[in-house]
């Protein structure tokens, strides 16, 4: 049986990847790490997707991005934004036009660190492969969620791994890459992924904001599968 | 005034990578890792190294790499070799001839960890490079401390960072990568590097063991130079 290590935020994407590496029928251990602002709602909605899906392993790695700050995820000063094209609008004001559209949210380097992360942990697992849910369509802005990053990504890794010199080296596999929200959350329903427990504000609290930037995407993507969100939504 | 961050364990590689970045010119903010098993010792080290080298920033991070183990230095299980030779005969009987040669002491994707955190805190700060230690002379047998694997990893932060996407790349130095240990303590003594502060050894305590892989390594470096140590072994 093929073994991965899945990197599962609590959030919609990387349920759906962890769904998915289910049903490809690999034995799945998940990796969550905790950074910076993460709230505790969303470690819970980890903690519980790993439940649901049965995963023998889950660790939550802390490590402190934020302290060196550089997003609004990680450093209290920057804020989240609540409404996307405000933030665009902003952006390009800022920028005066150099035609940068990276998002005030893009984290630096997240996904190089938690791949890498997930690298280590496949690495003393002996498994085949790590799963991101990266995803190029809707975070087009991200630079680490693009395909050629990934691919670069993978080749440093089997370069640098016992694993890889030894002809023996961990895929990266981020199967969402290519899909729209709406087609994410389709296969997440296929799949038989539990929607019902993730979290994907940006903000604290019993039940998501419903404003923020990833709230409204997350809406977007069950309006376009025309599926009810079962989390329900403060506005 | 170009920047760097240094990759800081307070070993004798990353000390005297550190006074190179300084001796080029580099505003330097250091960067010490702490995972699993190392000791308060070698910490102490880096912030005297830090300190003593003027570097206005250090941060040091945790990453329980020890939650997943697989290394000597990580994992309580395994032991740290006192003897090079005893521990590659070892290998050898257990991996019946597959040719690896890679040490217990490697830390499944380590500098791949290291550098994506590097570039991290890189990115935030505006710097230009990040420095590593790595040497691929007398830890041949690591992967990740081969030219070729630092080579796929720049080229991956590249593609993955804002910095990247936007044409001002971070570079990756690895100084000391083609030197003998000996090579290295002549650098440092040209450098002025703060070679007293250092801490090579595997194990904790007031001096170093002087048995262990690391310790041996060191001396073997500073008799090949032809300097003496200025710290002190138990024996």
């Amino acid at each position: 049986m093929p073994s991965a290590v899945v990197l599962l935020s609590g959030g919609l994407d990387s349920t759906v990847a962890a769904a998915y590496a289910v049903e490809e029928g690999y034995e799945v251990s998940a990796l969550t790490v905790q950074y910076g602002q993460r709230h505790e709602r969303e470690l819970q909605a980890a903690e519980d997707v790993a439940s649901a899906l049965g995963f023998e392993e889950h660790h939550v790695l802390d490590v402190g991005l934020s302290a060196w700050g550089g997003s609004a995820l990680t450093d209290p000063d920057v804020e989240v934004p609540l409404d996307r094209e405000e933030e665009e609008e902003e952006e390009e004001e800022e920028e005066e036009g150099d035609g940068s559209t990276i998002p005030v949210t893009y984290v630096p380097a997240r996904n190089l660190v938690f791949l890498s992360l997930a690298v280590s942990f496949a690495e003393t697992r002996e498994a085949n492969a790590v799963f991101i849910g990266a995803n190029a369509v809707d975070y087009s802005g991200y630079p680490d969620c693009r395909p050629e990053f990934l691919d670069a990504f993978a080749k440093a890794a089997t370069l640098g791994t016992k694993r890889g010199v030894e002809g023996d080296a961990i895929q990266v596999q981020a199967p969402l890459l290519r899909l729209s929200k709406g087609e994410i959350v389709e296969k997440g329903v296929a799949l038989g992924a539990p929607l019902g427990l993730t979290w994907s504000c940006y903000e604290g609290g019993s039940r998501p904001c419903g404003r923020c930037d990833s709230c409204r995407l997350r809406k977007k993507g069950f309006e376009e599968a025309g599926v009810e969100d079962p989390v329900p939504y403060q506005v």
